[in-house]
């Protein structure tokens, strides 16, 4: 069985969920939906993507920038089983009733609030809960970051508090509108959002969280202390993380000091080793920046917001039509996006 | 007794510190010494700063750049009670035996290791503990920032842990060679060096500190998770922060975003109110930024690293020569320099 | 006789400059307009300036803030002869009617279109054209610091060809909103606007300007190439820069090389020497940035957009009532603000 | 014939130019030289390159971090052709003489002063020149922006006079040390050096350069006035840049806006159509930024000085074996790496 996924907006969430559909040996991409023309509507083009008009969009514009169209979303929908709503925030909220009168199923993004569909997804996190859902909701790419790692610490030593801190980017590295640009802006509500947000993948999870906005466009950095039920080591730790699918750990040895070489390494990758884009969908730590003294656990992890969710959509959809389970689906997405294979993901240790 | 002050260092703090001496009623500025011209050795000359040529500092340079001095290092210290070391990181130690022979009480900074001197000292933390030192070391401005915090938490409910992460400027505004320019760097070693270094004001405390570089210039934001030993509300909370002096707080109708609109609140004020500099010398926090639970307080603060030291210089000067206690000490520094004057630190509660 | 201003709009520039008229001998500062309270409503209470509500802003906001009003903006319209509009760009346009209704005079800023007001106005530029006019629009500070330029170098040499680069500043030091935070954005538009506004000063300036925005929020920097009519040496135009007011010019040995220590120096005269601002509104030249060759000019100058049009708004009152030639007014203003006192703007030559 | 090539240095240009040279049908990438581990020293592992100690590096290091080596650098100069150095600025000087007595030819970066080899190389500038030269320096990154525009202007219109301001980007979004964080850096010799550096590929242009730095990462941006020779218009300008090999379009409907936009556009295009980097090798320029009027022509062009050289360095190495001409050279080049193949160089025109 193939599944045909459609994807509404092609902005930097969906052009990359495209992208890794397009990649999936079970999924076909039928095609994607956009408002306007521009260069990204170019790529899907050039790409071979088959366009459609989303919204209010001209089909005139398109037409004088010579990007053809193949119908309107209306039309996407008659051809596709799910479609995976990147449109920017509430507007997926808008849609919702579309994609239930077409019959689609339909994967949301972590800008919709949680009752958008019937469950909060992430992979290692809740997939088997997910499984044979009609619609889904892919966490934010900051509570990503915190599920996965909750879904490494939690079995292994339990959870009596987990405070994070999420030093945010400011805006992504296309975008030219948005600051600060210079200055540190905190979200004076305190819990943020992100708390209750995580609860949504685990109910009752004892984490308090608190963000700061700052300059810059390449990744969140998230500082983690974790009071854990039991004692654990650094090394017992580290060695959790590198042995858990996305997950990327750096050794000391290669010299990355921050996001802008962890972003150095994820270009030095592109085009290379199954096919990777220059992107990082693996939450990054550092082997020096993980800190095990008894109970208290501190760490830090850097989430590159543009491309952590692409893997999680993808086993979304696996999830909802119930073709595999979590390891499975993991392993399988994974595979085609070239995930895990570099072996600087393992580096020797002295 | 007018206690007679040299200054050796003029740079972001050195100038700060040399203002502020000159303006206190005991104090008296003999002096300051810079190593080469520039414009902020001609703006000592403006304000009528006896200038003394510190280290190998070349007298032709001064005299090309028409800057007159009053003689060398050496001279200085034959004239002064105490000298302020505000040189550049490690010279403070390299000085300290040139202060010894001259017979002059000395203040170092916070770059220093902490037994550069007799003992490490905050005017809230541990004024009496450094009464009748030879010779004291203000902690850092992020230490500084952290003690006044715990002089304000730890006595009034107790601190069963303290976590901060400390989101860092990257340079001070008048920099421009260092960066990050974009990108987030962690400090790895976990815990930072911060937490230490509190304890050398408050020994034993139950403190951990985790950082990160942000490509700001204007200020660090700590971001404190502190478990408590009684439990606490956050009415409770702001009213001890706004009632403790060297504390600002904004009301939420100010609009007080971020960094950004508190220097602007600075700036606003400078030349004005006690002849005040566009500094931000008080820890500020934000009431919305106040969160209390039970035993789990967070807060945010805001420390203007270029000077929230520059009072404690003050304090430390009048500690060493016994000649007031901690809250006259405070009382009068913050008189002389306008602190806590403005009614905009009292705003109305609704 | 003393003028009674009035400001309406109290941000950035509307609050400059009701405190650059509260120091003015001849003018009286009868209130400032704002729209709702915040922190800068505040600073206006605790400078005593009588506060107006301005447009739709509603009174219980300014009671539950505990900053009290003195009436409505049609109020102080009835106390004043003249008003200074520093509302948002295209807000001025709207209020033009309401301030000839009210039978007062108007100066509007650089936001506005030019034929807001009967003419545009540069206090070096087109001083006398503006003598007696009811309403002037204080040209923008791209365009105030290129008319200054102008108004220095067309007299003595000619200009054959003028073509300015403007590097501008993304946005204000007190705003987090705006971007870029990473990158370049080019004013496509080519020539930009800033071209055929300085031909509102000097009609028929041969001129084209070109722009790019920049991630800073300091000053803008103009990189100027001037086509001479005759001949001219680097000195002579050192020169004539240096004895011209509001140009400040940075010396070699004062090791200024940017914008950061630009506003360093200008924070570190606030509060002295004639009351000072931490702003800089003057047009900052180096000298070792000026380069002529023949009929060929090179020259830097970096502006600082909070504050270059605060004495011209000064200067555009006077110019408007006729009370005062504009070298006097000049004088007057700068004296007032205490422009150009300081030694450091005429450092010895070697 | 293939030809052997090693490349020194495995920074920013040389993992760069490695990677080119292993994409060339005539060329053989024998190995590079590194003088410590990294990530990056990783990835050549992992793409297969042999990797060769350069300097004093210490092969305990590359041991302990798991990262074979094939031998020291002058094992590797053994074993090639030419040499590519692309280590820091001022080495390729004291390397030459290592080069030369291996009886290698070698290419040489613009960060190395003009002798350094016999002449200085821009693929579209003065190929011919080059051909069967022993060393060549392809010039900085900068100067190959420039010099490819003079290709594209001069022959067809003539340069009466010629002035670029470079827009500089501070540092390299991989690096993390350098500013400025918050302001703008003028170059104050004017002109700057890119001129005189010009003058090595068009001897005698009448060319000035005056150039500013930025806190950006992503490119450099510069804005050129040139006054032709005989008039033009826009439309003819647009034409000769459209198609000419390595100059991009970007036309008004694909909204690309700055800088972020084209990188956005290069990282969409990584590992697709050519196994494309996610690099911007082509000169950058807007439709809508070109602007002329009869003699007077002004255009933005954005320079990713990461990658531009990268393409030049491959040519630099068919000219001194003379294996192919210049457009030969150029076309192989570009099909190698993909460079021209996108339609979306060549949108179409309404």
């Amino acid at each position: 069985m193939t599944i045909r996924v459609g994807v509404n907006g092609f902005g930097t969430i969906g052009k990359r969920v495209a992208d890794a559909v397009s990649r999936q040996p079970d999924l076909q991409l039928i095609g994607v939906a956009k408002t306007r023309p521009s260069f990204e509507a170019r790529r899907a083009m050039d790409r071979g993507f088959p366009i459609f008009i989303a919204g209010e969009g001209s089909a005139e514009k398109f037409a004088s920038a010579g990007v053809p169209v193949a119908g309107r979303l209306a039309d996407l929908l008659t051809q596709i089983d799910v479609v995976v709503d990147a449109t920017p925030e509430d507007i997926g909220r808008e849609n919702r009733k579309i994609y239930e009168s077409a019959g689609v199923r339909s994967v949301f993004q972590g800008g919709e609030e949680a009752d958008v569909a019937e469950a909060s997804f992430n992979a290692l996190g809740n997939y088997e809960a997910c499984r044979g859902k009609r619609s889904l909701r892919v966490v934010s790419c900051n509570t990503t970051g915190i599920a996965r790692a909750v879904a490494v610490v939690a079995p292994r030593w339990g959870v009596a508090h987990w405070h994070v801190t999420l030093v945010r980017r400011a805006t992504d590295p296309g975008e030219s509108k948005k600051g600060p640009v210079d200055g540190i802006v905190p979200a004076l509500e305190v819990p943020s959002h992100h708390g209750p947000d995580a609860r949504t993948i685990f109910p009752g999870l004892p984490i308090a969280t608190t963000a700061v906005v700052v300059p810059t466009t390449l990744m969140h950095v998230h500082v983690n202390h974790v009071r854990l039920e039991r004692p654990a080591s650094s090394g017992e730790m580290i060695e959790a993380f590198r042995t858990t699918p996305r997950f990327h750990l750096f050794a000391p040895w290669e010299r990355v000091e921050g996001t802008p070489q962890v972003m150095e390494f994820a270009r030095d990758r592109a085009g290379r080793d199954g096919r990777r884009t220059p992107d990082m969908m693996e939450n990054v730590l550092w082997e020096r920046g993980i800190s095990v003294e008894g109970r208290d656990a501190y760490f830090f992890q850097a989430i590159h917001q543009e491309s952590v969710v692409v893997p999680e959509n993808i086993d979304a959809i696996r999830a909802m039509f119930n073709v595999a389970d979590g390891p499975t689906s993991i392993a399988m997405t994974d595979r085609a996006l070239g995930l895990g294979r570099s072996p600087a993901s393992a580096p020797p240790r002295p």
